[in-house]
């Protein structure tokens, strides 16, 4: 009987699940057109419903047209009621926002330019805000992080950080999963990214996508058949470390030729302080600001810079050669410091896909540069929390949990 | 009241699934046993047992000691019951096998030496001899297909084949999957050797594996927590048209230094031709025979062979490396013609990940020679056909269907 009960109790949470994200889909929604799309019978619905209105999750609206003419009673979720905190974490940065379920920005704060002798201090720092944020806002139920890869999803932890050497030593489950009132979840950042736009872009189907995230390092979130891809330990889809040249630049990682040290933003910035006639103050700015100085200068018209677009464009292209042969994703979405390039750098990646990748995969990939409203790493980490909730509704309202 | 009958008929469809997956798995079982497991009712279990029994699926066996020494009716899958047929498509061979669903081998043919023109010719050939085992053979449920990648698996068509060229005119649906009196499944040829592993190799988890097949190409399939990775259009994990080397050779899909370029049999068959002093006889030989002469040639301790043996081990190795960055699969079990090259190889392999793939990566990632009895892609066919099966009994057997 503890057998039966149990499935009952499981299968309860999990359609409160199903109709949690599928209110989060198609926003107003009739119970008998949950219940027709869900496959669920009347009965389940009007229980169902009745727990998650109880729970303030969802509200009633007014009367929505029906089939014949019927009013029925619209149900929406609350997507005010609740709020998530969201860290994304990166080099030399840290980024804090508060957003709500809608994914609506609420509260946004920088940490920057963290040295590797002030992590213990940045740590500490980021424990004062979030406890800050949390008192001051009680309506945040979770908090959502994003962490550079290659992330050991079970020990918390960064594995190798050829863009990360100074968070090499924090454990970050160990750091924050109990430190707050609420409970924290983590995810690797390119893959937080995809996970923010299969839940915030409503405008496509989104179950194949790639989010290639090209920052201080590179990285990469697959979204294949509506599932992350994540690896046995949670380090596939490191894009960064996958080589372009067997005989190439050598890598923290041991590789050679890893994609990250032709094309991230701190390949970039060295590059740059190469060539001092290109961005003559770029040794004194942060990798972003040094990138963001070239891609100035290239839409200004400046041949040299054009041309290492051009070519940080190419490098991008191989990338994006790699990711449709090895993941073959309906799109894939460039964003972070580098898609500051803009045209100029997509339409280079664009003419190496055309040239290296099998027509008919090539014609049916669309490569774009990331629209979120905010960086989708940041949109990430909140997307994390979100899901959360919306697949484990039980764990967050003691309401529901009878 | 029509969507509560569905549900019903579906979730009934489902755990029929998941009691022939678990008795796959396990073995005899009692019905407590796999009510426990499943978490299925004793009344469930009951009715889903009495329906599969009755369409022969499934036995009892004699008793099994119970707990408390209560004795119980054991159950088990009657894997003779049924056959299915096995076709495995490569550049110059087709292979049909005949299996039971334990995956013992009944019957095995092989069709070579096809050249472009004879396509038409193999392809009759290959619906004759279907046939014949068809008539000849009432157990065969149906037919299992491997498929050199990349694999459209919506259009049924092999989009680009540098190494399949005679048969990219072939659409493998239209061609067959109306053809016979069974019903045909196809899946890409590395997907269906990774597939073979999951259900043939008991002694292992198996819910993070990469089959890495290099033969007269070089494909891979990747489950990933216990899925196939096939991305949008079915054309995911190829690696063989991931490039090693951005300025590498050229090669027929548009993409410079394809691995598939450096260590498939026909690149190895390749560099043969071109040194007659190593194998003086090499270019009359089929792709396979040229290899195995190489390995037999390096295990006699030729020291040229060897070194060559070792390169292509070097090659192989960038792959498992890019495999790990990008898969992250707990086991890469290396199949076909290459794996020939045994200790040899495979040590050559093993040297190149633990120089160029993270540490704690590289130490918990395992590299294997495949083990199966018979060729994974082979056996993949059995696979694909047999899944079909267990996951969808209900369309196998008229008794399942109400």
């Amino acid at each position: 009987m503890a057998n039966t009960h149990l499935s009952q109790a499981t299968l309860s949470e999990h359609n409160r699940s199903r109709v949690l994200h599928h209110l989060y889909r198609h926003g107003v929604e009739s119970r008998a057109n949950i219940a027709k799309a869900l496959d669920l019978t009347p009965a389940a619905i009007t229980k169902i419903t009745a727990k998650l209105l109880d729970a303030g999750v969802i509200e009633e609206t007014g009367d929505l047209e029906g089939a014949r003419n019927r009013r029925s009673i619209g149900l929406h979720l609350n997507t005010a009621k609740f709020h998530v905190a969201s860290v994304k974490f990166a080099r030399s940065l840290v980024q804090i926002n508060v957003f709500d379920l809608a994914g609506t920005e609420i509260h946004s704060e920088e940490l920057t330019s963290i040295e590797h002798t002030e992590i213990p201090q940045t740590i500490a720092t980021i424990h004062e805000r979030l406890d800050a944020l949390l008192r001051d806002d009680p309506q945040i139920i979770a908090i959502g992080m994003a962490v550079p890869g290659p992330y050991l999803r079970r020990e918390g932890r960064t594995a190798m950080v050829s863009s990360m050497q100074e968070w090499r030593s924090v454990n970050f489950i160990d750091e924050f999963s109990q430190a707050f009132r609420v409970p924290v979840f983590m995810e690797q950042d390119a893959r937080a990214g995809a996970l923010a736009y299969r839940l915030f872009d409503a405008a496509h189907e989104n179950r194949h996508l790639a989010y290639y995230l090209i920052g201080e390092g590179v990285g990469l979130g697959v979204i294949d058949h509506d599932d992350t891809i994540n690896g046995e330990l949670g380090a596939a889809t490191e894009i960064g470390h996958v080589s372009i040249d067997m005989n190439g630049r050598e890598c923290e990682c041991g590789n050679r030729g890893c994609l990250e040290r032709y094309c991230s933003a701190v390949a970039i910035h060295d590059e740059l302080n190469a060539r001092p006639e290109l961005v003559p103050n770029s040794a004194s700015l942060t990798h972003r600001k040094a990138c963001n100085a070239l891609f100035e200068l290239a839409n200004s018209g400046n041949s040299d810079a054009i041309e290492l677009v051009q070519r940080i464009g190419t490098y991008v292209g191989y990338g994006c050669v790699t990711i449709i042969n090895a993941f073959n994703p309906k799109r894939i979405i460039i964003g972070d410091i580098v898609s500051g390039g803009g045209e100029l750098l997509l339409s280079a990646v664009q003419r190496v896909v055309n040239e290296r990748v099998i027509p008919e995969l090539a014609a049916r990939t669309t490569i774009m540069l990331s629209e979120l409203p905010a960086d989708a790493t940041v949109t990430g980490g909140a997307a994390v929390a979100i899901e959360a909730l919306l697949s484990h509704p039980g764990a967050f309202m003691d309401d529901l949990a009878s």
